[in-house]
């Protein structure tokens, strides 16, 4: 998986009907120190309940499809968890509760 | 998923049979700004009647096989939904109604 | 899809025995303009009786398998089409009959 | 698979309910003479008790899902073994006793 | 699938069980001339009994594991053949005689 902030939505209402009632968020990817990575960013089914701001947990490719309600979906990329903490060599990079 | 720009078309008559019937468009793979991404690009099948210039959610790897008639077919992307807006952080960065 | 060149061929005799008689095209990836994509290249399985210098759609991922006698073969690339023409917004970038 | 450094740990607690129970290692890539890439990293679940600072094969892709409980689970990286060495040409780059 | 020399392996006994008896040799990719592609390697699963210095063809993601015996081991890249010749547009590239 890779780290991701949400940042914004997308709206679409032409979709693959097996898309009807799928949230899109727009995601931008960071890397291991929380830096933003450019050009890194995925639509994403939320699958969570994840809001703009949050920091996620983003699995692309089949992967995506393996949750309840998404296995017959053309998705490639979904939010499977929302972050609490990063933690690298002993250093928290990142808490939740910081950042609100 | 990402977003493309529908910018043209792919026509091949000598292909695997069980593409017969498929529209190939050519879609150019745009950064959460919307500003191009070089070298992106993708020939996508259409599963929602995407036209030249508008704004796309492309999805693919296995999940472009999730489209009712494209189960079997040898395609690696689909077109998935037609973009009505991208908002960032409360910013609206497209808008299909002001494009058109 | 990604659009690509048939650049030559690759042969190897000790092979898992489930790729007998496959034939190995090695293709250039070009961009969306036709211009060569730097170490863009893959050896794909042709499925459509494609040629050395023929430009052709490539299906990459478990696409690859979607063809009648490669549904159990070890490969993660394949021909899919000959293209005859590539239009962008108007314009016909490639014609294969001004190419022969 | 990549070879990658484990450096530290994703915590999140709000997740799809499959994952639940699932460890979150965060693994630096590294090349195959052992430096470091940049941006290479992923979040993976961990087959093999790997820890902080040991060196192991991240797999990717469906087959993150190729390991006893994690069939179902929503997950595109898992680490399926820890390295014990590496050798380049005869040349030992990397060998596990000697970090210990 | 990708060209690669094998150049080392990569030995670890602590793995997950399905992958007990894997062979994992460490290849590093080529471009279609035959050159380096810095940060281009993979630790294959060998199927074919390739050895240090020869060409192979490598396949990644799912089709690592259609090759009998590893259906069900979570490896995403394998050695599917052995090179003998490559030719791009009627230039010999690589022969394996010319190595031995």
């Amino acid at each position: 998986m890779q780290i991701a902030k949400v940042i914004g939505t997308v709206v679409g209402n032409q979709k693959e009907p097996s898309l009807r009632g799928s949230k899109f968020l727009l995601v931008r990817f960071v890397d291991e120190n929380g830096e933003d990575i450019s050009n890194g960013y995925e639509v994403a089914i939320d699958a969570v309940g994840a809001g703009v701001s949050e920091w996620v947990l983003v699995s692309r490719g089949s992967a995506a499809r393996q949750i309840e309600g998404n296995e017959k979906r053309p998705s490639d990329a979904a939010i499977v968890a929302i972050i609490d903490t990063i933690s690298v060599e002993n250093r928290l990079i990142y808490s939740k509760r910081d950042h609100y």
